[in-house]
């Protein structure tokens, strides 16, 4: 089981507009609601690509019960892979790292949909509403974000009690977003430490402050973007500013340079990996579709350049998706094997 | 009792935000969120003025479920005053339009609120959100509206049948706003029918085509803005306008002319009225308060002048006040007396 925590979960509402006009009134001729944060988004992928995914993180409210219904419609009816383990018992242990028998390869089709559990963490405040207007004409998107819910101590202890219960039976768990009101900075970094004790892989996905304290309680891997990358380091060239992120604690850094691919800065180490060509499209989940690629890779067994294939493959297909979020199946198996990794040499480690 | 029926209601959610820069990411500062749709609004103002309302119309959902826990937050948790009937006898039948001994006059402060008794209709679909985003630096507010649910023929027959019922104790009836999907577009005419059927004085107050229907089916009274009559007359002449209005069916036409107040043309005489000055602010939910004034003043046996007085004061202390769609009760007792009234000779008739 993968685990993935998401503190700042959201009911995500996309609304269709013909064009986007300040202080005008405007009439939604489309609308869609969806279960979001970064988590949720990676765990929507790790169930598209067959693996049996937990999330838990704060919900609560009128909104939260929307996107807990949601969440539940995501998974498959039926346990489609007996051999995976049913939906009922996502605590039971599994071996560590090992990679499953029934998960997918590298280069295979990906196999029918795994189920997602909702391990979620019930707060007295209400989950935040994030709306997409996406102007009709352009595809262009302006988002609003509300900054969800106070979230008091005593809901923080029982996250961290869920948390370490659910580490038990995690392959991998991913750290995703931004913290909640309430939430102290140092949060990422306190289950970054959980995850080391308990011999889980982390993986952080953040920004700002909650990253630069979470770097330092050493996760396996944290997957900035360029932004992400120069705010933490100051530093705008690739392979400059991933080194410095590693040398801050992170043991992996998979550096998202956008359309241009990957560099990943490990121990094992270091690789770039880019998408076949350019793509037009909506980068909306696209670093989320990357998390779900290197973590499934890790619980997989895969090597690097099979891990960093699988995420740029899978951030193409979701910016190629019509749907944000989404990524396209059939351009995610036509991308996988034409995604070029070129290895640096030792001496550049 | 006053009845006011809203087909679209809505859960009205405002965000602040710094700027609203079209095709940029937006953090939300502050928010609110309260129930919505027009005759939701002319009930609160209603209650502030110490009249007993019973609102009715459509609610669903998610959304329906949080408006209809902040439409009972609305209600005060005890009668105030025992003479106007307690919160839980709504349909007990009063005396068709006589004054109520415990009403406010034109002139005096306004009493303490009175109950707001929620009689919706359930439906299956989800109650629309409509979201205000306001430029904090500025004031101006760009406004996103969902369509609303789509009604089936079963759940506007429950409408008609629940309305009828409502009618039995109503003095006045507001018919106010949009259709949600599903609706015919002569479904405010078939409403304006069934009230004069009742005996029971009813204002519509709506837009396009079921506005043009519904002034064939001859309601009491239609209060359009400038843009409602321009869009039905095709004049954009006041007087000219008001007077087709009347033409086409109603009895009574009060066109809202802006800042300039209003223009009233009834079966007793012609007034305008206006505010002693104009003012600055936001105009959102002013047409709902003076809707408010207009039925209360009604129901209380005022003249006209003395409800053009009572619809202008209230519109303006919407402007003014800080929240909108409140009106501002000092603001409202000062304006009172200072509203100019102005007879126009009978040959104008």
């Amino acid at each position: 089981m993968i685990l993935t925590v998401t503190l700042n979960t959201a009911l995500d509402l996309t609304y269709g507009v013909p064009e986007l006009v300040p202080h005008a009134s405007h009439r939604v001729s489309e609308m869609s609601e969806r279960p979001g944060g970064k988590g949720l988004n990676v765990a929507r992928v790790l169930s598209a690509l067959g693996h049996r995914t937990v999330v838990t993180g704060f919900a609560g409210g009128a909104t939260g019960a929307v996107l807990r219904e949601l969440l539940a419609d995501l998974s498959p009816q039926e346990p489609t892979d007996p051999g995976t383990g049913s939906p009922d018992t996502p605590h039971a242990p599994e071996p560590g790292t090992a990679p499953s028998a029934t998960a997918p390869s590298a280069t295979a089709p990906a196999p029918a949909p795994a189920p997602v559990t909702d391990a979620l963490v019930t707060v007295a405040g209400n989950t935040r509403r994030t709306i997409a207007v996406v102007d009709r004409a352009t595809g262009d998107t302006t988002q609003l974000n509300e900054p969800g819910p106070l979230v008091t101590a005593d809901e923080w202890a029982a996250l961290l009690g869920r948390y370490e219960e659910l580490l038990a039976g995690a392959d991998a768990v991913a750290l995703c977003g931004s913290l909640p009101p309430g939430i102290h900075v140092g949060a990422y970094a306190e289950l970054v430490r959980s995850a080391r004790t308990a011999g889980v892989p982390v993986l952080l996905d953040t920004s700002g402050e909650p990253l630069r304290r979470g770097i330092a309680a050493r996760p396996d891997l944290i997957k900035p973007n360029a932004d992400e990358l120069a705010q933490l380091t100051g530093s705008r060239e690739p392979m400059r500013a991933t080194r410095d992120a590693r040398r801050r604690g992170a043991h992996g850094v998979i550096a998202s340079l956008g359309p241009d691919g990957m560099l990943a800065v490990t121990p094992d180490g270091i690789w770039q990996a880019a998408p076949p060509a350019r793509v037009p499209g909506n980068p909306t989940g696209a670093g989320d579709s990357a998390v779900a690629g290197l973590l499934s890779g890790l619980v997989e067994g895969l090597s690097w350049p099979d891990r960093l294939r699988r995420a740029v493959a899978l951030s193409t297909a979701t910016v190629l998706s019509p749907t944000a979020g989404d990524f396209d199946r059939a351009a995610y198996e036509e991308l996988l094997p034409r995604v070029g990794i070129e290895e640096h040499a030792p001496a550049a480690r």
